[in-house]
This record gives C-alpha cells, structure tokens and sequence, in this order.
C-alpha cells in the first residue's frame, strides 16, 4: 500500500522549494505531493509573517486531504497552522518543528535549535512550552551575520551553522542538534563532519525527511492526531474563505 | 492627557459587541474605540475560527495605531494574533486571556476558567503553558449544554457559569475565577454574588473591563511590550494583505 | 471619583522615600499617601531585616485602610509581608515584585532583576517560584560594587544598572528589565537610554510608578485579591501587637 | 533496502510473545526477529523484575548488533535496560513506553497510561519525568482485578481496559490513550471501539506496532541515538558478564 | 559527644507544648531545650499570626546559639522565619515542614499534607514550591469540622486525621502522610494503624521527632545551612528589637 | 540500642573500598557492615556499568536484612538499583546521591555536582528530575583530565574538584557542593577549605558520612520507604537468581 504525503511550503514564492528537494526520500511505496500557497507572504521570518500564512495553510491541508493525501506535512519551522489544520483534517498533520523536538527528545539528552534569526528564540520557546518539552530543550543557537549572505553560499552556511551546533554542544550541553530552518535541507551531513571533527558525535536532524518518515510510520501504524484535541470546527460564515464544508460563503 | 483604547472584536458579525457595551468604562480622560473584521469567522469557537480571523485583526490593530490609539485590546480570550500583532505596532496590545490569567495570578493562589465550550480546553493549557503561568491555573471548567439556549436566557447562562465557578473552588481549589468567553460580558456581578450565597468569597474577572483599565495604567506608565521580543516584520511581498509598510503589494 | 492609594515604605529611617518622590504620579483623581515605619530597621538588605518590618508594615495597611486608602503598596521589592497584609485588609495590596514580574512576563518573553546586592538573589528566586513565574524569569544580576559609593553618585549607578542590564539581554536572553530597589526610582529612562544606544529596545520598569497604576487599575476595575485565599485572621491574644479588631491585647 | 528490527522480550517464559504476534508488520522491506532471555524473570511486574531483566538484555542488543540488525525494540512497558542498551550498541534501542508517550505528545493534548497493575504507577511516572514528558501526562488508571482472569479472557480485558480509558478522558481530561502493557497487542482495536461508542473519539496506542514501524521510519532517515549522551562502556572485569569486547572476563 | 537542640515553640502560650512531649527522644548525648515566645501570637493559623511571630523566634534562636545549642527547631509547620533565623545564626535550623517534606519524597513516591484548617492551603503549597518540591507533593488534605471540637479529643481527632489520610492515598495517589502541625504530636501511630486496617501500608510522619533527629544527623555529620545562601545581616538601627551584634539601639 | 547500618559497595575489586574508611563514622551505637559483590563489574563509570552491578546488589541488600541489619546504603553516586531493593526489603534503603541532593536543598539554595566523567551527566540530571529536584539543581560540573592521574595524586585531586567547585558557586550560581563520586571520601575537608580561602563559604558533601548518619536518624525515627511505592514482589522463577523468598529456581 502506498503512503500519499502533502508537503505543504506556506509561502508563495516560486522556486526555494520544489519536489526536486524530497526526491531522495520518494519511494515505490512512498509519493510525495507539493503545494505553495497563493496568498501569504514571500517569506516567514517571523509571527506576523507566520499568522498572514495560516490561512491559505489550512485550504492547502484541506485540499489535499479531499484529493487522497495520507498525511501532511507543513514545511516551515514555526509549524504554522498546526493546530488550526488538525481542526479541518483527519489524516496527520506534521510540523517539522514538534516532529523534530520530540525524536531529539527521545533518543538523546537535551537538543538545540540552530538556525539564522535570532528574532525567532520567543517563538521556539513558546513552541517548546507548547509542546511539553522545555525540559528536554538546552538552547537556541543563531548566526548573526545576514541570511542573504549566507543563502548563496551553502558552505559558508554550513559552518556557520557547524560552529553554533558546536557552541550548543560545549556551553550548553545539548547531545542533539535540530536545524532551525526547513530551508537548510542538505547541510545536515555536512554539519554532523564538522562536528565529528571536532570529536562531538552529536546527530544532527534534517527536519523534512525525518517529518516525511515519521508521516509515513503514522500511517502504516493508523494513528492520527485525537479528535478530541482537534475535533472538526462548525461550518459557519467566513469572509474571505470561502470553501465548502466549513464555510457558507459562495465565492 | 487622555487614552484611547481601541476594541478591536475579531468577528465580521455586526451588533453582537457594541460600543454600548463598554461605555460604562469610558472616562473623561478615557475613550474606547471599537473595529469589527472585514475578513473573517461569524464566530469564534476553535483554533481554526481563530487561525482566521488573526489577519485582518493584524491589519485594524496597525489602522488603530496609525489613527492615534495608545493602545489596541483583541477582544476574545483566545487572545488571537497577540503576538503578531504586537510586531506590527509599538503601542501596547492585550489580550484579555493573558491580562486577566496574570492578574488572577497576583491577587490569588489559583484561578479557574469558566466557560461554555469544552473543545477550548487545550487552547487555554496551552496559552497558560506559553505564558508561563501553568502553576496558577487550577482548572478548566465547562458547561456541557448548548450554547444557543444560554445566550438568549442571561440568567439561565449566569447560573450555569457559578455552579461550574463553585465546582472550580470546591474540587480544584481554584480561588479566583476567570470568565472564558468576552461574550460574557456583564455576567460577573450575578456570579459572584451566587458564589457569595454559596460562602465562597472569591472574586470573578470580567476580562473586558479588566483589559480597558490594565491597558490605561500602562499606558500612563509608559509600559509597552518589549521590541526585542516583539521587533517589526520586514517588508516584503504578502498575496493577499496590501498595507503600506508591511507589504509590497499593491491593491 | 478619587483613588487614595497608601505607600507603606518599611523602615524607620526618614528622609530616604519621601512624597516629592511620586509627586509626579499623582493626578487629581488619584491621591498617594505615605508611611513610613515606627518599630522596624533602618533600612532592608536581607530576610532578617524583612522579618523585622513586617509587624509593623501589617498595621500601617491595617491603620490605612480604616483611614480611608483604596489600595496599598509595600515599598520595598522583596514585596515584606505581603501575604499578611492581605489577610488584615481587603482592599488591594500590591508588592512592587510581583507586580513588577507579572507585567514584564506579559509585555515580554524573558525579564531580568537587575539590583545591588547579590545576597538577594535566594529571595528573589523564591518570590519567582512562589508567584508561578520561574519560567519567565531569565536571571537576576547584581552590582559588585559597594553600595555607599553607588547612592551619592546616581549617574555611576545608573550607568552600572545599565551594564548589568546589557549583559541579561545579551548573556541571559532577558527582554524586559526590572529595576530589583525601590530606591533605585527615577533611574529607569537613564537605563533605558543606554539599553537603546547600545541598540538593545528592552523596556525597563520603575516599579513604584507601575505598582500606583496598577492599583489605580484594580480600583477602578472593582478587584482585590481573594478572601478565599487571604481570609482575615482570628482575634487572638498577640503579645506586642496590640491592635482593636486583630488582638485582644490592651496597649 | 530492508529494514531489520529485533524485538527482544525481556523475559525467560516460551510461548508468551511469538514472532506471529507481530506478523501483521512485516513487509517485504521490513524484517522482524524475536529474542527472549537466557537469564532473567518469568515475568516482569515490578522494578525488581525489571532489574533481574536488564543484564540479559543488553547481551541481547549486542548480539542482535552483530547479527546485522538495524533497530532493537525492548518489548516491555518499563523500557528496562534502555539507557544501558543504547551505550552497548550503536543501532537505535527504542522503549515503547517512551515511543507512544512522544508520539502521544505529538498527536494529542494529554496521554494516559491505561493498565493492570497499580504499582507501576511510579514507575511510570519516574519514566514520564526522565523523558521530560510530565506535562503531557494526564493519569495512569488501572484494573483493580486481578490479571490471571483478565488474561484468558480478552474481552473482559478489553472491556476493562475500555472502562479505564473512559474515566481517563472523562475524570483526568485525557485525549489519547497508550496500552500499558505489551502483552496488551491486538486490544487497541477493541477499546477504540468502545470509546467511539462512548462518544469518545480517541486513539489508542498499541506500543509495539507503533515502535516497529517508528524503528524503521529511524532507520530510514538515519538517525540513532545521541552517542554524546549514550558513550560507549570501556571494557573491564565484569563477574559473570563475559562478552568479548566488553568484558574481559573468559566465559 | 552531645548534641544540644533547641526547640522553639513560636507562640506564648504557656503549657500546650512542654519538655515532657519530647522526653522520648532524649538520649544520653542527645539534649533538648526548650523555649516560648515572649512577644507573638497566643496561637499560629495564618500568615498573620506567622508574621507576628518571627521577630522573637529570630532572637530565641540567637540566645539558643549563644547558650550553646548545635541546632534549632522551630515547632510550627509553616516554618515560620526559617530563613532569617538562618542568616542569624550559624548551627542548622530546621522546620519541620522542609524536613517532613524532603524525608517524605526520599522514601516515597509522592507525600500528602493532612491537617485541620484549610485555609493553610496555599502557605503549604507555596512552601512546597519554594522548596523546589512541587512534584514529589501529591495533595492538602484538611479536616473540615472545628478544631477545638478535636483538640479535646485525641481519639476523635486521629480518626479525622486517618480519613483524610486514606483520601489522600485513594484519591490523590499519595503513598506518604505528613502531619501538618506539630501539635498532632503523638497522633501518627494510630493513623498508622488505621490505615494498616485498610490495608494501605503508607508511612505517617510525626514532625518534631523525625526533626530532632535530622538535627541530630546534621550535627553529627558536620553539616550546617549554606552562608552563601544565609549571610549574617549587616548590623543596623532596628527600633524595637535590641540585640547587640545584630541592632545598634539600646535596650 | 544499636542501629547496624550495611553499606553495600557495588563493585568486584578488593581494596578500593574498606571498613576503614568508615571507622571514624563509628560509634558504640552505631555498626557498619561492608559487602563487596561477586557478580558484576570492577567499578561503575556508566549506565551499563550500573546495570550489571545492580542484580547482586539486591541480593546483598536482601543478606543484610536477614542478617539483621537495620538499614542499607548503596556506596555509589548513581544509587543503582535503588527501587528495587526498597522492594526487595523493609529496612530504609538510602542512595548517597539522593540522600545528598535531598539535604542539600534544605540547607542552601541551588547545589551543584561535581565529579570526574562529564559522561555522568545525563545520569544524575535524570536522577535529579526523577527525585522532584531540577530546580534545585544548579548544575554538573566535570573535571576534564584523565582519572588514572588524579587518583593516585589525591592533592591534585581534590585541587582540581575545588576548582570545579569554585566555578560551580559563580558561574552557575551553586551555594551547596556535592562531591559526585563516593570514592572521593575523605576530600570534602580539603575543598571546602580551598573554597573558604576563595572567600565562598558553601558546604561540601561528602555524601557516605552524610547516608551513615540519616540513615541512623531514619532508623531512629522509625521510618522506612513506603510500602505503597515499594511492594514486595511476587515470587516467581528467575534464572540466574535463585534465592529463596524471591525466585522459585534452585542453586
């Protein structure tokens, strides 16, 4: 049986992310699906940018559960939507971010979060709370020298990211490193060299394939998110978002 | 010198909040000033209602500011776009959950949320658990009968919402109360009163009034959220949401 | 109508707090009153000196609210007999610490207590854990310089407030900064300057006028704390207390 | 490429666990082997039992190692040996107490534990504090009948089970239900559909399933556990632990 | 070598708490003193009557260290002045709520408090918390029938004290009792017994023997409060408490 | 009359640890017995080490109190198999990690532990959570030079245990020192006076004399770990522990 998952990019720009990305991780028994968002912002770098993506977050999830997806997984580190989309669907909805929190949990000591914008820390910690986790979370680490800068140098990226993951790891005292940005899909391999090299066998997440195999692992087990956390919201009149089955609205 | 305090109710339904209201808050040195959404639920009563009436709340508290208020006020205890919104402007922003969970948590040992909806219950955990407050919060109490009965019989829901109030006392040993729901309005006075009758001397938060005079003390000391935690978005390409000094888009 | 607000500062020496302080708070709507102590020490540094103030703070609440007040604070931040002064009285009683902690955890993700003497730092950790906020508490930081030089030079303590303040930000993740005396008021737009040009917008709070606007607040919104969780005391014999309504003692 | 998982029930007794139990899970790319002890407990009931167990287990992980297994599951609650399992191996060691209380996390508001004995409630709970996971833990609940007539008897079991996972949700606000024990496989179905009938739309986790197809999703995305919290044993003198590599005693 | 500790009853009521309550515990190098306060409450039910009572705990356990004593014991389960006696003096001073609790989460899993006014409440949990106990306290039982009723009737009040002690067990999960006040001295065989009756093998916790010999302990190995934690107050003018070495006024 | 008090060393080697370590601990009232085990490991540096020392553990634990003794104390810093010998006998079992955590928090503030192998860590922060104590855990400080050379050289030892010690009070803010290794008895003198030179006055556990005398103070108090918590357990076949009263298997 084939296991059918929805990668959900909530943001509109053409480009950053295409399948191309996930291609490694597609199996006979695993398809994987895209969608960007048609209204949202360019980029998310922050809550504001964050909540101006939840909405058409959610008509994607919905879409994708109506056209035969098994699971979803929202490809941002902020999980935005998260709870707001377990509300409208049935299959499992993944962030990245608890996805990652919870593995790093469960097979080492304390994670860090590395990642570029040092404006994200309330956010992740809020997650974390939200989470139940702030036990099992040593720190957030970010780069402060500009992202522009270091997008289009994937090396200078990586040991940035390396020497954050190792600060974590001697001032902190994480075991496990969780990189703080789906957008920093690759580096992971180049990132745990650096960290053997500096003799700190420490895993490093990549948080999209781990949310991709986790997704299908949740599938084949039959277990979703409780509707009881989550139950169906009433269909009601929403301006603005107009869509079958939860609003009354007509386009 | 006088403070203006912008409402802003985060539904598109007319006449269910008015400035009727609020005016007995209203001073000489105080005026309120009230927005509903353009965009958005008829209602809110789950994550999803709430994901998406968080944009266009974003968009009135920044008209607000630009239009000379010292402070905006999101009328609904989910406190929806608190966050966000408080990236967008510099003047303070409450949220009636948070303002009435802290000051529970000052003038007594534990404080419980009453309320009709049982479905928010991980909503209030949670926001509890991200404001750091969980060791305060005692209980969640729900009334477990339609709501549509309620609403239209004031003393029938007054009565429903003290007998949940006194089981909070009585079996979680919650001993200030909270009303769970800004619809509730005006409520307080019969439930105390009913508390008292019962021997339970605890007090009851209407967070709405409780909002409009936490947000005049800050502003008269000077007090708002902190821009380190909270700094501005970056302007940037957002489909959907055109506003000047936020987003490249055009209308 | 009026707010009478009382500030006990709780010891005996004379001259150190003084009206002209909080002249500028007053307003013709709200009235500050001040009592100093007559049994009590000079001046409070430690939990010993703060076990001495207490009796003596719970009769001027006690005295004050028979005079008429609305409301009091205690002014000194390790918030002396706090919980006392509740059970003697009804109407709200503030302590500048906790009333400090919980606006900064609402305006803020992470506050810090910046103060003088290091000593201090067990009793402030308690308060945090008593008032539920350890985990919006990020750091308490102490001057190590000899307090006598600090008081007749303010622009050195400012400056070494300030530094302390720089370094919660930047070491401790701090985002709201309390200033951690009472004696410290008027230095907070001095800290607050320095915090900017070092181009960190952390707010920093004076909490004595925080403490007046707040109860101002609580006045107007018809709150105090809970006679479920301060109920007044039973009259009893108390050897060295003799006061109608509390001891059955003569003077 | 094929996944292959040892299960090792750490207990001497034959016939109890067998590799049909977990033939539903195998597929063409995952393979399942089964170990039970040389040495150790007939049963395990309590942290005596669990002690005696561990020893032999460990020497199970590591042959299993040898043998060219990618994951190991220790098929047992109380996760015995898990800590000391992950040092002696490199492959993943999954418990599946800790594997359904994260996945539970993830997917729910709050889990609990529904199972026979009420004595491994502090267990449990010790379980739940180490893996940081106390706030997501709403109860333990268990059968209060004895467990050799649940045991040949099914459906007494599952309906007891049932009542228990019902006055979870009910009494202790639980949303998502983990099966206590594994000797509880093939129930989950059952209780599901007695909460459904309920009115309860809750899942239940049948641990080992779930561990299975989670060990193989780790195994796919290539993470184990942290060897920076988990090192390596340095050989030396072991008394009745002879294993070349770890001990250098001779058998 | 012997051991000398001082037990200071803190209120001034002559003859309810006397030498001979603890004349089992004395051993021929184990001495106990006794002392009653000179000024402060006939009795102690509140945070009121603490507060009035510290000042002269502060100078009875200055006089105990000054006439030899190795330890003190303040004999009210609130601990009322426990820190300051601390930064007073340098031998170990002991509450017996600090030393029931922590000897309670030793030996089990989870303690609950059980006593007659609940109105207590709320200082016990805040001791609990400010002892960094909150985990290991499972519950606040009080007896809710009038406490002179009791006092008269020792079989009656432990038959109260065993019923809420079984509650405690059955209800709150608690497998260790603590008395909470030290005038139920002498009270915890018979619970004992009443809850071996129903067949609950929990242990009961008498204060004040189980804090002479902690004190005892301490002594014998040398150990005293940290004066990191409990520095000596700084001598200062304390109007109404003349004490040379700690006030500079005269008797 | 005499407590006899068993200190179990959970180790094979001969001659690291002696009775005469003990001696001075000694009093005509007070008798240690010593046992070394005959299975198990030649000492204990990690988790796995733990796990195959504990099995013969119980066993001496349960041939003390056959033997008559009144309590037992597990001679190593990780207490292994700490519950399970309380469920194995009645007489109080005492870990010294536990035991010294435990005192520590009643007599300073936050504690620190400090010892040789940085891989302790994960350990004794689990210990610390699963005894209800992380707050009260300041941190884990590790010496980083190989242990063979600070063995031999006792004053270099306890030189590099103080310099850990030191760093503990100012950077992690510790009042209270505990020295993590039983094998470290006898350094707790030499530290503390490093310390005081240092002018940081904080107490230094040496956590064997610290168990010898609470466990006295235990036995004379009359209590033990709860039976509730600790049940016997059942007795059932165990291969490779045959012990009458436990296993049903014959030598």
């Amino acid at each position: 049986m084939k296991t059918i998952i929805q990668l959900i990019t909530p943001i509109i720009t053409r480009g950053i992310r295409t399948l191309d990305d996930v291609a490694p991780y597609r199996r006979d028994d695993l398809e994987i699906r895209h969608s960007l968002l048609d209204q949202g912002p360019a980029s998310i770098e922050c809550e504001f940018d964050e909540a101006l993506s939840v909405p058409d977050t959610i008509r994607k999830a919905i879409v994708a559960e109506r056209s035969g997806a098994n699971a979803v997984i929202i490809d941002c580190m902020g999980d935005p939507g998260l709870h707001a989309c377990r509300e409208a669907v049935s299959i499992p909805v993944l962030g990245p971010c608890q996805t990652a929190m919870h593995v790093a949990s469960m097979l080492g000591h304390r994670f860090s979060f590395i990642t570029v914008l040092d404006r994200l820390r309330p956010l992740i910690d809020n997650l974390a709370a939200t989470y139940g986790l702030s036990t099992n979370y040593a720190s957030f680490q970010a780069i402060d020298i500009p992202v522009l800068e270091l997008l289009h140098d994937p090396e200078k990226l990586s040991a940035a990211l390396a020497s954050k993951a190792l600060a974590a790891i001697e001032e902190d005292h994480a075991d496990y490193v969780i990189l703080g940005c789906t957008g920093f899909l690759g580096c992971a391999g180049a990132i745990r060299s650096a960290l053997l090299e500096a003799g700190r066998d420490a895993p490093v997440i990549d948080p999209i394939p781990l949310a991709v195999h986790m997704a299908d692992a949740l599938v084949k087990t039959g277990l979703s998110h409780s509707r009881l956390t989550y139950p169906p919201p009433s269909v009601k009149q929403i301006a603005g978002f107009d869509l079958p089955g939860f609003s009354t609205d007509k386009s």
